[in-house]
């Protein structure tokens, strides 16, 4: 049944507009995230947190779950506060990333790094704040829907960032640097908790908010997995291949560290149609329902031809 | 009726054995504290989460929030993930606030901080592990209690992390280092936000968890700002006049860090007549519950009399 869904799908795939999509989904976001955080006393923290969070970026960690809601509950308004908290975690993520005790990096989406406008100290609160409010503001305003699935989402948002997640895998990545001997394993290992677990959340929250069946919940956990992998591959091709000003980010930065990568690994065009694969793959577990699925289906296949 | 019920309340509170209380207590957190964390891949994460969630301390936190369960619903059993919680909430806070770029600090409890022994990336990183983790812990573990309550108490939670709370209080610290004119009431503020509001949180999850009334919640946060506030005078009292050995800490950093603190604004013995004021009114507001009371009211009590 798969197989004979499939082709109809992917002929529509082509004509998916993604771009008036991501745009669409992309302000409303936008907007949510602008009134999710208003200034109040002490102003410097709040203008801290928001100065990272309202830095544009492509907001596709939100779009995953808002889409995924959509996909299966057409209702993505239940979705939109969880759907702010990973971009509030995502930020906090990045935040204490660029820290200099970290990858000290002083420019990320194009502008100075939190802490070299704020300074140190308060670039460290404004990631505490940020990952704190996720929590918060996923408690307070979930909204018409039973609360086991907001628990159930607050813990699979926890679960992303914690020592199993994010933090565990940014741990992971301090400690390759500069290891000449990092095996696709271990690289495979370190991406799924630092940027798969992430990503995971996002179409696993999207579901659990829509009351997703097991089996929904499987194949859009492989197809997140998929995608969390060639986004990552994708990264690590662009770094090479782009320029600083078409990623918003210091390029060539993970030669000059002697990080660890998939090209350097497996070469750029191997690397390039494993990503490929990844994402077909991903594609395929989805054609079960239908056109609904062509949003994720374009996320999906928008990740391999991305230039940034 | 408050009046009729203090005295004898308040006889019985001095024959209240707190020492043991607090000891079996303190005994049960550490425990479940141990089992709720255990080391997994990537080690080094775990270890130095481990290394400052166990490094011992009153335990203070999670044993308000298990007295206050067992006030309102004779049932602590219902509230250890959280008091769990509030201890990894805590620490978190600690590591943070002892990096360098922070209060720069390189002893709590009588060890050497977290980034002393792991270095500040992977301190940073162990905050942010903890943080995550109280909230996962929370999500996962509590067990037969109606699921709004735990979303409710997640918020309580994260609201006292957040801008408004821990980090909100940290942020003005650091913003009134070094000036001479710091009035009480910003150092009331500042501590209501760095102290206070978990210290609040304590008692209001216990409370919530427990299904308690608004006039419940009313009274012990009234209890809980008081010792709070209480609990902060005597700190700073504590860092004048004990030693370093004493507190476990560096004694006499606020002389040496120009801090503004009561004792510097109001002397030591105004200070400390506040200090027992707030407490008093602390123990009154809860003569209500009669004798069930007491743990609570003796904690109250030894606050002011504590010498670390």
């Amino acid at each position: 049944m798969v197989q004979t869904d499939l082709k109809p799908t992917l002929t529509s795939l082509s004509d998916f507009d993604l771009k008036t999509y991501l745009q669409t989904k992309k302000e409303l976001v936008e907007k949510a995230l602008d009134e999710s955080l208003t200034i109040e006393k002490p102003e410097k923290i709040y203008e801290a947190m928001r100065y990272s969070l309202l830095a544009g970026g492509k907001r596709l960690r939100p779009i995953l779950c808002l889409a995924t809601a959509e996909l299966l509950s057409q209702n993505e308004v239940i979705a939109m506060p969880t759907a702010c908290a990973l971009e509030m975690i995502h930020t906090m993520s990045l935040i204490h990333d660029d820290l200099p005790a970290m990858d000290n990096d002083n420019y990320r989406r194009g502008r100075l790094t939190n802490h070299k406008v704020y300074g140190e100290d308060i670039a460290i609160l404004a990631g505490d704040g940020l990952l704190a409010y996720a929590f918060e503001y996923v408690a307070e305003n979930t909204k018409n829907i039973p609360t086991e699935r907001i628990v159930k989402v607050l813990g699979i948002l926890a679960k992303a960032v914690g020592a199993n997640g994010l933090v565990g895998g940014q741990v992971m990545d301090l400690d390759c640097e500069g290891k000449s001997d990092v095996t696709a394993e271990t690289l495979t290992s370190i991406h799924r908790k630092k940027t798969g677990a992430l990503l995971e959340a996002c179409v696993s929250c999207g579901a659990v908010l829509s009351g997703a069946s097991i089996d929904d919940l499987t194949r859009l956990s492989i197809y997140a997995q998929n995608i969390g992998l060639a986004f990552q591959i994708i990264d690590d091709i662009l770094d090479v291949t782009a320029t600083t000003e078409e990623l918003g980010k210091t390029a060539g930065k993970d030669i000059s560290s002697q990080k660890a990568t998939y090209p350097k690994l497996w070469g750029i065009q191997t690397s390039q149609t494993k990503a490929e694969e990844l994402v077909n793959d991903a594609i395929t577990q989805l054609s079960v329902y239908g056109k609904k699925a062509l949003p994720l289906q374009a996320i999906a296949q928008y990740i391999v031809k991305r230039k940034n």
